[in-house]
């Protein structure tokens, strides 16, 4: 059933294990070689290769098996995304050194990661998700990598809350509606900057849970993640935690860039986007099975995924054997960090021989309940849909 | 004042960079040429040398200035003290089918980690800590690794609970007092097996905490580690937490393991040990802190550091600027990861041109204080004093 959502070329091409056991029952087809080492981009050669599906240098997602049981992903196989490439890794030779221009505030001011360690010091764990993550499971065609369930990581950022940068320099300036940020990569002499600039706006609303962040699960933050600052927005897809963050300005309006006025937008299927669409923010509630995901042997299995509510905590999650048919509660496991986080779930139970179609449903504490469809959108953005997922296997 | 807390014949041997800066106010001396890759054991070769200190092949503590700000401590940092050498790698070769027999239960059996998988799903932070962290801040001469405060780490384990297993298996046997589990080391032929077993009993009282893990971090435990399964003991030092574990008995009495008859006894200093004195279980409170560790400008700083309480999570911290004299409420940060966890604290302030004595003091939710000194035992197990951790710094 599930299966049947994924669109026929992908079978076809084939990119991912989990594909291929999904539809096949944990046969996988026209399953890729294993990735080897020397696969993997040079910025990223600490991934592990067997966890990752390379769709390009700067498209790399984590296979579905490789999420496992884990409360946190590891940064050895967490996804990459970039949208433009990174800048040089001589950035990383003096982390502290970095600098970061704070605009739209009492006193602007450029101050450097070293400055930052000296102002506060916080932890924040949320969802790091690709704005596009489960494109492949809409059934229109779309450009874009075909991502699948693996564009997204629960990861550890480490550094000091904006707000009490902003505080610091004297506050807001009046009329602020947005955070700006403006990415430090570099482009070619005479490329139209707007066109490639990686700078986003996201509403002013959110700014206490904005962190300055230097450190990724307990390390200085890889190049390939935006070291050695990166602005991370919990909460909102990928696309709004600015790498290599040069600049931050509190403004009356969104960036001009291209990035923020045309691109991540949700507008129709075969229509023209602009900014008058809702651009690519918060996330929805969603939630997917990760174990188990091929053909088994009957008797007990703990069936378990991952769950989260992208502002707001996933507070329930529901197991279906039958396709969405009838749901089990499930158990949340493992530790609570926090509303931006996912939370590990779990469901205990006897399989009978036979072939089942098992998908997952997460409520969020605000009582939003994941869709069985996503509503589709031109470029395949934040699909939430439980039916998609869906792992088929036969046991017995 | 704190630097002289530490023995002389550490300073001398200048076995890490931490003891040369808290000596010399940020300017180490006697500090070793930086760790090479080939300096590691083949075993942890995943490890980040220049986060490492290497004292044989079996004790390789994390250095002090590697722990930065991290909530969780990333396993290619985490240090690493094997009683024994582990099993050959070969044991990772298939994960799932690791056995342990389960016995003192209604129905004892033999359980693969397979099974064990398909039994229950829970994840629990601790903080791992070998008994003798801190030994090289006693004053009396001690035998066994001097390690300072790298002999532990924040980590995330996931597995499935020791009731869970208990319980399918009949429920404990009638006038259980124990939990005792056995190390998977290979011993040469014909060793005196108590002399040299890793068996370890814990009270029963804790089995409710007691988790049989295969991931550490979120991904699969290295050999390192205790991989394919270690039991964990939250709250009780690193040697009851037995790795490649093979066996678990409720047993009426402690083993007879020399390792928990007379070795881990707290005893007093140049006395003999035995089974009359105090086991090495439990975790006291404590904290130190982590930064700054060098000298620096005047100017605004956060000092920040970790705090735990062992059995209990560390409620309150308190930082002293000159070495205990006054001291300053800090605010612990991050995510709560639980009772067994590590919570990083921050205090921010603005040092003036000076030398400052920086320790920190932890009061867990018991209201237990961590105390100025700990009281000698011989073999420098589990200290937790607040006065010799001390980072001597020039500011100015």
């Amino acid at each position: 059933m599930g299966a049947m959502m994924i669109k026929r070329r992908q079978l076809l091409a084939g990119s991912a294990f989990a594909v291929g056991a999904i539809a096949t029952g944990g046969k996988a087809i026209g399953q890729d070689a294993a990735v080897q080492p020397s696969d993997l981009p040079e910025y990223v050669s600490f991934k592990q290769p067997d966890a990752m599906i390379v769709h390009s240098n700067n498209t790399i997602e984590t296979k579905r098996e490789a999420f496992g049981t884990a409360p946190i992903t590891p940064q050895d196989r967490l996804y990459v995304r970039n949208n433009v490439n990174p800048p040089s890794p001589s950035v990383l030779d003096d982390r502290d050194a970095w600098e970061v221009s704070i605009e739209g505030v009492g006193s602007p001011q450029t101050l450097t990661v070293g400055d930052l360690k000296a102002m506060g010091l916080e932890t924040v764990t949320m969802v790091l998700q690709c704005s596009g993550n489960g494109r492949a499971f809409f059934d229109h065609e779309t450009t874009g990598t075909q991502w699948q369930t693996g564009a997204a990581g629960n990861v550890m950022w480490t550094g000091v809350p904006l707000r009490t940068v902003i505080e610091a320099l004297g506050g807001a300036s009046e009329g602020a509606k947005f955070v700006t940020g403006t990415g430090g990569e570099e482009f070619p002499e005479g490329a139209p900057v707007n066109d490639v600039i990686v700078e986003r706006s996201v509403p002013i609303e959110v700014l206490d849970n904005i962190l300055l962040a230097w450190d990724l699960n307990g390390e200085a933050i890889s190049l390939a993640h935006g070291g050695p600052l990166r602005m991370i927005v919990p909460g909102f897809s990928g696309v709004n935690n600015i790498k290599y963050v040069k600049r931050i300005a509190l403004t009356e309006n969104e960036t001009e860039a291209l990035i923020q006025q045309s691109r991540y937008r949700l507008y129709p299927v075969g229509g023209e986007s602009g900014p008058q669409w809702p651009s690519v923010w918060e996330m929805g509630v969603k939630s997917w099975i990760n174990v188990p995901l091929g053909d088994r042997p009957a008797g007990p299995v703990v069936i378990s995924g991952v769950a989260f509510g992208g502002m707001h905590a996933a507070e329930k999650v529901e197991v279906s054997l039958d396709a969405g048919e009838t749901w089990h509660e499930a158990s949340v496991v493992g530790p609570d960090l926090g509303r931006f986080a996912w939370r590990n779930f779990a469901f205990a139970t006897e399989l009978e021989p036979g072939t089942y179609t098992i998908v997952s449903r997460a409520t969020d504490a605000e009582g939003n309940v994941q869709p069985e469809e996503t509503e589709p959108n031109n470029s395949g953005y934040s699909h939430n849909g439980w039916r998609a997922p869906a792992v088929e296997i036969t046991v017995g």
